[in-house]
C-alpha cells in the first residue's frame, strides 16, 4: 500500500501537529474553536463506472475465497475523509449508507486517528483480554466514560459484546434467565432443571418465546434469526422456534396527517400482541420478552407513535413479559436523539436496550433485575473489545464538542422537508416520505425502480441503500451537514428526473 | 493511565529503532537472527494476594455497572511481556490460560506493536467496514497471506465472523442450507418455503438437526448452545432445540497404554452416532451435519483417537450429514500442528473447520459445496473485522519465524512428561495426565481440590485453568518454552505437595 494521506496525517499527528494539507481536501472553518480541524472533499468526483475495473478485478480474486455475491465494490478506506466514501478505483462518493449504517462520525475522523496515534492506547489494541474475567485496568473508567455516559432512563448496567447478533442473543437469554427465576419465585434449580437442560429438554431447557413483529429484523444467529422477518433470504432453510409474531402497524406518513386512521391501526396491533400472549401462555410456551426496533430499519423505515410504544411497554408490564428495545440501528444519535426511545419522553422505556453499529461495539443495557443472577450465564471468551470502548468514547467526546445531535436534527429537517418536496414533484413515483432527525427514508414505486434509482445516484457520486420492499434508507454520518444534504438532493432530484 | 514501558516502546519502534531497555526485563538472546529482539521477564513476582486490595477497588466499581462474578482480578496490560500477566497491584504471573486460551504469541509481542505502529495500518482501526458488501482493497491480499495460508486440506474458502459463537452459528446455517438445497436436488425453493419461513414454519423453517456430542462446547448463542453440553450453568433457563446428542467417548490415558478398551469405547460411541442419525431422520429431523472438537476442552480436556475421528467423518460421509470441525480452541498451533485435526493425517478431514480465540478473528473455512447459494445468507454487518486480520497475518509470520510449532512439540514433551512424573508421584492426587502439544491437562482428586490447587498456584505466581469436573487445562501461549515449563512444574509440583 503506497504511502497516503492517513499515513502523513498520524506522523504529523504524533509530532503533536495535526495541521496539515492535502490536495482535494478543504478547510471548513469554525467560528468557535469547538474542533480542531475539519477536513473533508469538496464533492463526490467519479472517474470509472462503479464497480471500475480495480473493484471488478479484486471481486474475481475474492470469489475465489468466499461468496461475493453481496460486494458492492472495494474502497480505500485510507483516501477517504468524513463523509466521502473513496472507492479502489478513485471514485469518491458522498456517503448516505455509511457501512450499513455503522459509522457515527465519517472516515477518518481526526479525533479517532488521534485514539490510534496515543501510545497509552495500544496495549487495548495488541492484548484482548477476556474481559469477564481478567478487564484492563481502565475498564470501569473507560465503561464510565463511554457506555453508561449516555445510558437510556432508568438502566445503568451494561454488558458488552463483539457484535448485535451476540447483544440480542444475550439480551434474550438475561430475559429467559429472568422469567424463570420469577416463575421459580427464587433462583435455585432444581435437580431436573440441571439435569434436563444437558440433553435440551424441558423443564431446564423450557417452552419460553420471544414475541417478536412481522418486519422486524434483531440478526441473523438462530435465537435471533427466529425475532427476525424481514426477508425470506434470511431465514430460509435455517430450523427455528414456534414464539408468536405480532403485526407492526402499517401507517400512514406524514404521521401527523393519518392520526385517527394510524391510531386505528396500532390499536388493531395492539390488540393482536395481547391476543398472542394469552394464546402462547396457553399452548406452554409463556412469553418471557417482547422485542422491538423503535423504528423497523431493515424491514423498511416503518414508524408508529410514541403512544403506540408507551401501550405496548404496559402490555409487557402487565402479562409479566421483560420489553427490550432493538436500538443496533437506531442508536447512536441519527436520529436527533441519542436513542431513538427518547422521542417517547418516557422515563421507564424498557428493561433492555441493545445497541451495535455505530455504537463500535455490541452489547446491551439493562434494569438492575434483568441481571443473570450467576457468573457464567451471561459470559463468553472476549465479551466485547475494550479498543472498541477506547473509538466510542472518543466518538462521544466528538458529539458533544461539536453538538452533533443539534445538527442531525438541522440536516434532518432539511433532509425530510427536501424529500417532501420531491415527493410532491413526483407523485407517481415517491412516496411516504419519513423519518426522524436524518433518519430518513422515502417508498418508490417498485422495487426495480428503487433499485435502478441507487445505481443511477451511485454513477453520479452518492451512495445509498435499501430497505423493505422498495424503500430507499437514508444513513448517512453525524456529521452530515446541511450542505451535504443539498448536495445529495441535487443529485437525487436529477436521478428521479431520469425515472419519470 | 502513566507513562509505560509499552509507550516508550511504541514511540522508539515509530523512530525504527526497536532497542530499549528497561528495569525488569532481560534480553534472551538467539543465536540466528530471526527474531529482532525477544524480552521478557525473568519468573514471577508476587507483591499481595490476589485479588489485591487495587483490583478489589476496580471490582467493586465494575460491580456497579455489570455482574462481576467471574472477574479473578484486573490486568495492567501495558506492563503483561511475552508469558507473563502483570496485574493492577504489581504480581507477576507466568500465564499458562492466556485469556482463556487466547492469546496466540503472549503480551506484547514487539511484531504485533510494531503493526500498530505502521501508520498503513491505521486506517483498518479507524474505520471497520461493511466487509460483505465494500471490503478494503487489501482484503483478498491480508486473507491470503493470513487465513488461507493456513487453510486445512481441502478447503480454500474462508468467511470470518467477530467471535467463536457467531462463527459456529453461521456454519451450521451453512450446513443446512446445504442439506436443504441437496434434499430439493436444486436451489430454489418454493413458494411455500419463502412464505412459511417468515413466520418460523416448516418447510421454509425446517426440522433439521445437527447431531453433537455430551461434553462439548461450542457457544453460547442459541444454535450453538443446542450443541453444546459441558456444564449445565450455561444451559439452563435458555429454550433449545430437540437434536442427538451422542456420547463422547470416555478413555483410557495414557491412550497407547489401553489401546483395546479405548477402541472399544470409541467403536461402542460410533455405534450410538449412527443409531441417532436414523432416529432422527425417522423422526422427521434429520441430521444435516454432525458437530464435534477434536479434543472436547472446555468440557474437561476428553481425547479421541484419529481412527475414531475417521469413522466418524465416515459415518456423516455415509449418511449424508456435513462434518464440522470447531477448532476454535483446539487451532492456532498449541497442539504442536496449527489444526489439532493434523494430527489425523486425512487429506479430506471435514466440510466445516470453525476457529476464533488464538486466530484473533472469528470465522469458519469451508469446501467450495458448503458455501451458501446466494448472497445474503450468510452476511451480517461487520462479517469479521479486518483490523484482526492484520495481527493475524502477522501472529502466522512469527510463528514461521520462530519456528513456533517446533517449540510448542519440545515444550509439550516435556511438559507432559513433567505431568507423567508428579503423577506417579502423586497418585490420589492425580491421574489421566494427557495432550498434545502443549494443550495438555490432568485431573485432580476432586473438584474442590482442584480449585484449591489453582488458587495456590496463582499465589505463588501461576496462572492456570480449569476444565470438566475437576481437570486442569494448560493453555500457554506458544512462546511458552522449556524453561518456562520447568519453571511451572516446580511452582505446581510445591503446591502439590502441600495438598498431598
Amino acid at each position: 500500500m503506497a504511502s497516503s494521506l492517513l499515513s502523513r496525517q498520524l506522523v504529523l499527528s504524533l509530532q503533536q501537529n495535526l495541521r496539515f494539507t492535502a490536495p482535494g481536501c478543504r478547510y471548513v472553518s469554525k467560528a468557535a474553536a469547538k474542533t480542531q480541524m475539519e477536513f473533508e472533499y469538496d464533492g463526490p468526483s467519479m472517474k470509472t463506472e462503479v464497480p471500475g475495473p480495480r473493484s471488478k478485478e479484486l471481486t474475481k480474486q475474492l470469489g475465489e475465497m468466499q461468496n461475493v455475491g453481496a460486494i458492492n465494490f472495494f474502497c480505500n478506506y485510507e483516501e477517504s475523509r468524513g463523509n466521502y466514501l473513496v472507492d479502489v478505483d478513485g471514485n469518491r462518493m458522498l456517503d448516505v449508507y455509511t457501512q450499513i449504517s455503522s459509522i457515527p462520525i465519517g472516515y477518518n475522523h481526526p479525533s479517532l486517528i488521534k485514539v490510534m496515534s496515543n501510545p497509552n492506547n495500544m496495549s487495548a489494541f495488541v492484548n484482548r483480554p477476556a474481559l469477564g474475567i481478567m478487564p484492563p485496568e481502565n475498564f470501569p473508567e473507560k465503561l464510565a466514560e463511554s457506555l453508561l455516559s449516555v445510558a437510556p432512563s432508568g438502566m445503568s448496567r451494561v454488558q458488552t459484546m463483539a457484535c448485535g447478533s451476540c447483544s440480542n442473543e444475550n439480551a434474550y437469554k438475561a430475559m429467559f434467565i429472568w422469567y424463570r427465576n420469577k416463575e421459580r419465585g427464587h433462583n435455585i434449580p432444581s435437580d431436573e432443571d440441571m439435569s434436563s437442560c444437558m440433553i435440551n429438554q424441558n423443564p431446564g431447557c423450557p417452552d419460553l418465546s420471544i414475541l417478536s413483529f412481522m418486519g422486524g429484523f434483531h440478526g441473523r444467529t438462530m435465537g435471533c434469526l427466529a425475532t427476525t422477518h424481514s426477508k425470506a433470504i434470511h431465514k430460509l432453510d435455517v430450523p427455528s422456534f414456534d414464539w408468536p409474531i405480532a403485526p407492526f402497524p402499517k401507517l400512514k406518513y406524514p404521521l401527523e396527517e393519518f392520526t385517527r386512521e394510524n391510531a386505528q391501526e396500532e390499536a388493531r396491533c395492539l390488540e393482536e400482541v395481547e391476543d398472542l400472549i394469552v394464546q402462547w401462555r396457553q399452548k406452554g410456551r409463556p412469553v418471557a420478552g417482547i422485542v422491538i426496533e423503535p423504528i423497523q430499519a431493515e424491514g423498511g423505515d416503518n414508524h408508529a407513535t410514541p403512544d403506540f410504544f408507551k401501550k405496548l411497554r404496559n402490555i409487557a408490564r402487565k402479562h409479566g413479559c421483560a420489553f427490550h428495545l432493538d436500538e443496533v440501528q437506531t442508536g447512536g444519535g441519527a436520529t436527533g436523539k441519542f436513542w431513538a426511545h427518547e422521542h417517547w419522553g418516557m422515563d421507564d422505556p424498557a428493561d433492555i436496550v441493545s445497541f451495535s453499529k455505530k455504537m463500535l461495539t455490541g452489547g446491551f443495557y439493562h434494569k438492575d433485575e434483568l441481571q443473570a443472577d450467576k457468573a457464567y450465564r451471561i459470559f463468553n471468551t472476549w465479551m466485547g473489545d475494550p479498543s472498541k470502548n477506547l473509538f466510542l468514547a472518543e466518538v462521544l467526546n466528538v458529539i458533544r464538542r461539536e453538538n452533533l445531535l443539534e445538527e442531525v436534527t438541522r440536516s434532518g429537517k432539511t433532509l425530510l422537508q427536501g424529500l417532501y418536496q420531491l415527493q410532491d414533484q413526483y407523485p407517481n413515483l415517491l412516496s411516504s416520505a419519513r423519518g426522524q432527525g436524518t433518519f430518513c427514508a422515502i417508498d418508490i414505486r417498485d422495487d426495480a425502480t428503487r433499485n435502478s434509482i441507487i445505481l443511477k445516484a451511485r454513477d453520479k457520486g452518492v451512495l445509498l441503500g435499501g430497505c423493505g420492499d422498495r424503500s430507499i434508507r437514508f444513513r448517512p454520518a453525524l456529521v452530515f451537514k446541511e450542505y451535504h444534504v443539498h448536495m445529495f438532493l441535487n443529485v437525487f432530484s436529477d436521478v428521479l428526473a431520469e425515472h419519470n
